[in-house]
């Protein structure tokens, strides 16, 4: 069901499309022949598969060479569908069959966005004038757009604002949903902007079997481990949609000014509704969309639309704001920069994204230490051998080790980290040693969470969800 | 495009709907051969009418005997249509061939609403003590939805409250634009509710080439000639959409609600939507619902989620009612009421609607006593002869001529318009003298109708348009 929206084009006929199509074909097929250089091949590569989305979404048909489009009945309720082999990626359902989980790489063809490659992590470095985190040293955050022009304007004193959310479809949250939090707030420390945190309760109540006062229940319990993260009061705004859909006209104005610039035919095209989709959900991705203009915070900003938004998010969320970016110039704000992370795998293995309706899937920020211990021997899918003495022999695959990807997340230590692959892979670390390294690392960064989450105090929250200026200068 | 939801079923298979079409379209064969009473055949068309549209919604197609449901793909973007030599009479259109306009009682057979009969009219000035309004003596508002289930909660102490409004598309308003407001305001007058009046200048955005802030400039402008329709501004709320959304928690939450419950199908077979419209359009219906509910003005009603919502309006907004009240069972709320009203006629002739972009359609409040003489003088359509002669002979025809049906729905005295249709029908009366009487029952109203805008101060206008308690002892 993943597909993708193309930022620029739409004006193109589909007889125009199916010609720049087919000529695009031909382009791929002669670099292929000319054994051309792999970058030149990959670039055409991805404009014809955007080209081909295109296609889909204005015809409801796959392209076919050879078949130009007829003007005849479309079929409906299909969805977009995915070409086999490929990954399943959408704000829904991540799926792949690979044990290493979702191939990156292709990822980025797919959607049409940029690698964050050394000389970007690099050049973060020297505009922050900080060590860049692990989560960009090690490829955790690996796609970007237009992060390279967010930093030219930070460079020539053009500051921006960070955007991030959740969808809060219960009270439990696991590590995983920690990931774009930790990382928003480096970035908010480093950078010295200020920060917007959507709950989407509305979402999980349109999508969920959910009351509406269930969802905003959700909203404010996860505020607090959001703040316990340790975002900066005075620079950081969390907003329940529900709450502030209702409290903000000028949220409100922009989510209609992005609605009537959306049909239901891209949205069709990129999230895959059908025709027996609710409304609700139909006209949803608007409100996801809309935190990415300054005019959205009004007390924020002071009416300015022009400061930019850059958002840190997992990768499955990029088809909201590839749509934002399409209607962004249409409606004369500037496109949000992006920056994407790749999932965070399940105890059982990186097939697919945690579920927090499986306790066994994560580790959770209300587990006990023991709890993490039980679940980590327990669950976590292990690289290693089956006997001690062909592990010893043969050593283990980090690769598809579950203990090792999440110490790339959370051991910070660069050297350590390598030492343990290189242990790992020549059979001198066993995988009860391994899950005893991430047991070590899990169980005090757990309890240092839950002791900062009890000192979040209802003020504090009611303060954190207050619609009000921020510290920020422009 | 005209189509109808009905309220009840909708858990049929379209199996099962087409063959309960099937057995229904016997019955009606049956009553008509039999020559069965009138009042039985009526029925048993209106239920075949609501399961033929149940059956194209659920479907996509059209019903056909001895063509079952098959399922295969349907056709999308053919949009609800109109068996031919029936009215149209949709939200966006309203056309007729007849020149006595639009066949109400077919209509009320269509939409599946009860007539408005003598019946209910004395019922009405037995509850209300009061001597019926001219537009319910002369079925000016002609049907109704649930109006017993209020008089009867109104007579055992239970109130209601009142809900109209509009769609602000441009500053000039023309005397049509009154009919639903000078009869509210009698309904406030003498039933003593608090009211609502909706300006959707949300809708107007989505639907028309203009800028959010013109939207909502029109609406501040209409609401000053809806505030010199006399409302009581300690009963009256005003909201802008643009505004109101984005100032009350309440109405966004029943907003969302009510989005939950209304699939892309639904309002497709009810409003004509394609795929190829935008998002906000498909949305929309959820916004002009929500106000039915006593909950999306917890300011108001504080937080009761029982009080009932009495809808006066015209006869083509009912679609949007239909699915109101298909959805309010559905998340705990009592159905709206409806009083519908019959379409005030262009001053060409009642084939259609008046535009407010032709400025000879119609008398318009702003226009001048020398303005209204000259538009009536030379555009209002006449039902008399070509010569004084012939006319003396034969006479006029009243039920074609626009001036008569004007003074039908402004001149107060019942016993004048009766000599006058009988005076122009006999060929006493000239079309110049019946065009006279016309222009010299126009030009008092609207001259005092300027007199009374004239004193409408930007803080009255402020006042009426703020959320806040009304006086409402329940």
């Amino acid at each position: 069901r993943m597909d993708c929206q193309t930022d620029d084009t739409g004006s193109l006929t589909p007889m125009e499309l199916y010609e720049k199509l087919s000529a695009q074909g031909d382009k791929v097929r002669t670099l292929k022949t000319e054994k051309a250089p792999k970058p030149d091949i990959d670039a055409a590569v991805q404009l014809l598969v955007k080209l081909k989305l295109e296609y889909k979404t204005a015809t409801g048909q796959d392209y076919k060479a050879g078949c130009p489009p007829s003007d005849g009945p479309t079929l409906q309720d299909n969805g977009p569908s995915v070409t086999e082999g490929e990954d399943l990626v959408n704000p829904w359902n991540v799926t792949t069959t690979s044990a290493k989980g979702v191939d990156y790489d292709k990822l980025i063809v797919r959607f049409g966005s940029s690698k964050i490659d050394q000389e970007l992590v690099d050049r973060i470095e020297r505009v922050s004038g900080q060590k860049p985190h692990r989560f960009l040293r090690r490829g955790i955050f690996f796609s970007h757009r237009d992060m390279h022009q967010v930093l030219d304007a930070y460079e020539s004193k053009k500051s921006f604002y960070l955007y991030t959310g959740r969808g809060p479809s219960s009270e439990a949250m696991h590590v995983g949903h920690l990931i774009p939090f930790i990382f928003t707030k480096w970035l908010q420390d480093v950078f010295d902007v200020p920060l917007v945190i959507q709950l989407t309760d509305d979402e999980k109540y349109l999508w969920k079997d959910l009351s509406v006062e269930e969802c905003h229940r959700y909203a404010v319990e996860n505020a607090k481990d959001i703040i316990a993260c340790g975002f900066d009061i005075n620079k950081t705004f969390i907003f329940s949609d529900l709450d502030y859909m209702g409290s903000s006209p000028g949220f409100y104005r922009n989510v209609v000014k992005i609605q009537k610039h959306v049909t239901f035919n891209q949205v069709k095209g990129i999230f895959g509704f059908t025709d027996s989709d609710c409304i609700g959900k139909i006209s949803f991705p608007a409100i996801q969309a809309a935190p990415s203009f300054s005019t959205s915070f009004p007390q924020i900003f002071n009416g300015r639309k022009d400061v930019q938004c850059l958002i840190p998010c997992a990768i499955d969320q990029d088809p909201y704001f590839r749509m934002t970016r399409d209607v962004a110039p249409r409606i004369g704000y500037p496109k949000p920069a992006l920056l994407h992370s790749t999932f965070f795998p399940a105890l059982q293995g990186a097939q697919s994204k945690m579920s927090a309706s499986d306790p066994n899937s994560s580790i959770f920020l209300t587990d006990t230490p023991k709890q993490i211990k039980n679940k980590i021997n327990k669950h976590a899918f292990s690289g290693g051998k089956d006997t001690i003495e062909e592990h010893r022999k043969y050593g283990g695959d980090p690769d598809v080790d579950v203990s090792f990807m999440y110490l790339t997340f959370f051991l910070e230590d660069d050297e350590q980290l390598d030492k343990i692959r290189q242990d790992y892979t020549s059979g001198v670390l066993l995988t009860g040693e391994l899950k005893k390294r991430l047991i070590d690392t899990l169980q005090p960064m757990i309890s240092a969470h839950q002791q900062r989450r009890k000192l979040v105090t209802d003020e504090m929250v009611q303060q954190f969800m207050t619609s009000r200026p921020l510290d920020f200068n422009y």
